[in-house]
């Protein structure tokens, strides 16, 4: 028995001598190369594996829009650091082209697929990170399928469509899903010379968004010619040699398309997670603590697939931005590197451009807000984004909701051509405090006439809101 | 007796009934005629006369730069409301042209003189406002005066320097002093075709700016052909015909000019509170309370007058800035009105342009942190400020101050060609918050390749400086 013991306590010390600690990453995007990246430097005797199933990794899923609507040239502009990179720089073992199929955590071993040619390999894991993102949603009422059909996730997407475009010289375009990506696209699209159309089931644009901000939003598609159809879904779709070629709606309308590209969000990936045991939080996604640890033993999770806590409301939401998962990857790579880096959670920031006008939000809507259990109320101020005797001055909307209760700010929308993007970051600083509207009136903010107003679009927001407290 | 009390308490009941409460309001620009509408809107019943020295009230005196540039073509787009429209619109009565020379605060009476003929008129008043502005310093090195020389306070300084140059066609330009009015100037002046030289007393352009501003902005103005004379002072003047025509330098050199600006900063303009009685703080400005009042009974003072709490240092502090009076002026207003609102102090946010850099910055300089008992230290990180394959992507360089004990944000300065003005802001947000770089972590920025890379430059040089922290 001695011996036996012995055999076993000299077979563990060589292993644990011979085998570097591991640390495998699942998915090479935004979230994952980050981490990846963070634990090597923290710890470069660490060995870090990623496996990605796409062709590319570390790149910018955010400028796939650009790079369809051709203001970005070449696909590898789009790519932070190649796998060869990662491979020769900063010592990351980089399987593209591999589909993990199965974690073991007992074992502490994942399988993965070559997707070229099938081939399978195992790979030991000391830490695991899951950060797979999120799966398009395809929306089920009609059969959504075609050559011509595209949803806008990963690179490989967006050269798919560029291809497309570049190749077939389509006519016309029918965008399902006027979210952020469905306005992103429908530029793009009008860039390259498409006739345009986007479907919608809700009956506004932009959900999440209050209507004053979707009006704006919608009046500039006009003016742009993006035509938008709302309250409608497709029920039937028309095919000829495998491409979708007209689709039918609900209000009874028919669209012909060369092009379908499906922008209706995403919903988190879980697959693995549930295989692995990983508990899945209250929004679907996976329940990740501060340090973006699952409640799985030595496995993080981080990016797309994972639960957020929204320090506006409080509790757990489902907010998949590049920008999160950037910095969620790089807090987990911090702590499997052998540090202390905290995640706190998110307010909700979000940008983007259509055409000639920034849109941003920030923290909760006013309904989401009063569904919450506040008592919410929101303001709409139309004020110049610069001073206005100074040249090309223009006008930023500012919606500010807050709670009659308390004072308290709940959050912020801002559309306009000009000034809005880094505006609504104070507003975004001012919810992490939790700062009410009285204590924003003091806030401090940059003035010269080229930039501001004397009064900031913020300030005459928050005053106007302040107002409108009961007293 | 009794008659005669009686007869007294009858007289101050009828002046009580016939005269109608009055705020006096001394000092028609940003502070003044912001208190003044904001108090007659809140107290209609009100009387209120403001008394303006120069013929213009209400305007932007921040805007100066860019009539003389003649960005801006009319003086008159820089008034926001004309002293008629005060009248028939607002129903304040405006005297401009009027001097104060004279407060009698027993009396509570306050004398001034019509200065285009030396008319007397003596006002009585129930609240009186003093928001007579600041002085500027003219150095005292040498005599700088002649009908070539200038200083940039007024609309009406504005009005004679472009009136100057449109009639003289000066083609050498001397600025004295290289703050950011100066900088402001020297754009102005090089945009109408003058060689332009800029002569700063101090070793380094800029004062308050880190070193590493300052030389941004320095190599800027070498690229747009403007001269800069730094540790200098001017040791002699020579002057033709009432001009003066060149300057000695105490470096021996000697600059021919057509036109002198004095940009050399201002001093707050105290002679009327002294002689008031008005308590001046420690920085030699009025010294006022969160409402705006002084120790004076029914007096308040706004604007750059009066000194301000620095809310990073907790000390007094005098930085007149325009954005920082409307907001003083409005507070008052609010409170001579019968309301209640508080002007809690500054963080320190100003911004410039200088031809092609937004320069900015907010907080306390790292030497200046130091000598107020910090242990301060900075760190300077150039990131881009949008997506790096966005066409037309620029870099900022961003110097975060931080306490090194605490972890305590302490200031920000930001330099680059775009994108600087509303980030400064973010740090400002975060300054009024008390914010440690750890918190500042959590910072929520929105995102889009348009706009920012997905790591903020904000948040890219608060990690940078995290990580310099003293573990």
């Amino acid at each position: 028995m001695t011996g036996w013991y012995l055999s076993l306590l000299l077979h563990a010390l060589m292993n644990s001598k011979t085998r570097k600690e591991r640390l495998v990453v699942i998915g090479g995007c935004a979230a994952g190369m980050s981490a990846a990246s963070k634990a090597k430097r923290l710890r470069p005797g660490m060995e870090v594996i990623a496996v990605e199933k796409s062709p590319h990794v570390s790149y910018s899923a955010c400028g796939i829009p650009y790079f369809v609507s051709d203001l970005v040239r070449d696909a590898d502009e789009l790519v932070s650091v190649t796998p060869d990179e990662f491979r020769t720089r900063r010592g990351i073992d980089v399987r593209v082209m591999h589909d993990v199929v199965a974690i073991a955590p007992g074992k502490r071993q994942v399988t993965a697929v070559d997707v070229r040619g099938g081939a399978e390999i195992c790979l030991a894991y000391d830490q695991l990170l899951i950060s797979v993102g999120g799966c398009p949603r395809i929306p089920a009422d009609a059969g959504l399928s075609g050559s011509n059909v595209f949803s806008i996730q990963t690179l490989q997407d967006g050269i798919a469509i560029k291809g497309f475009i570049d190749t077939h010289q389509p006519k016309r375009a029918v965008i399902i899903g006027a979210g952020y990506i469905g306005m992103e696209m429908a530029e793009a699209c009008r860039t390259r010379g498409l006739e345009t159309a986007v479907i919608e089931q809700k009956d506004q644009i932009l959900g999440g968004f209050e209507a004053e901000v979707s009006k704006k939003v919608l009046s500039e598609l006009a003016r742009q010619q993006v035509f938008v159809h709302t309250g409608a879904t497709v029920t039937q779709t028309h095919t000829e040699a495998a491409r979708v070629t007209s689709l039918t709606l609900t209000n009874g309308e028919t669209l012909s398309c060369c092009l379908v590209l499906v922008c209706a969000g995403v919903t988190p990936n879980t697959a693995l997670a549930k295989m692995a045991g990983v508990r899945l939080g209250s929004t679907g996604a996976i329940a990740v603590d501060w340090k973006m640890r699952t409640c799985a033993n030595n496995i993080y999770a981080a990016g797309d697939c994972v639960e957020v806590k929204n320090l506006v409301s409080g509790r757990p939401d489902y907010i998949p931005l590049g920008h999160t998962a950037n910095k969620q990857g790089r807090v987990a790579g911090e702590n499997i590197g052998g540090g202390t880096a905290r995640f706190r959670g998110v307010v909700g920031t979000s940008v983007f451009k259509v055409f000639d006008l920034e849109v941003a939000r920030t923290g909760l809507g006013c309904a989401q807000a009063n569904r919450l259990g506040f008592d919410a109320r929101s303001v709409t101020v139309l004020s110049g984004e610069k001073a206005a005797y100074f040249p090309r001055a223009s006008q930023i909307s500012t919606t500010v909701i807050f709670d009659q209760r308390s004072g308290r700010l709940l959050g912020a929308q801002m559309v306009g051509s000009a000034g809005v993007s880094k505006r609504i970051d104070v507003f975004a600083a001012a919810l992490l405090n939790k700062m009410d509207l009285e204590a924003m009136t003091a806030l401090d903010l940059s003035y010269a006439p080229p930039f501001a107003p004397v009064w900031d679009p913020v300030l005459v927001a928050v005053n106007v809101a302040r107002g409108k407290l009961r007293r």
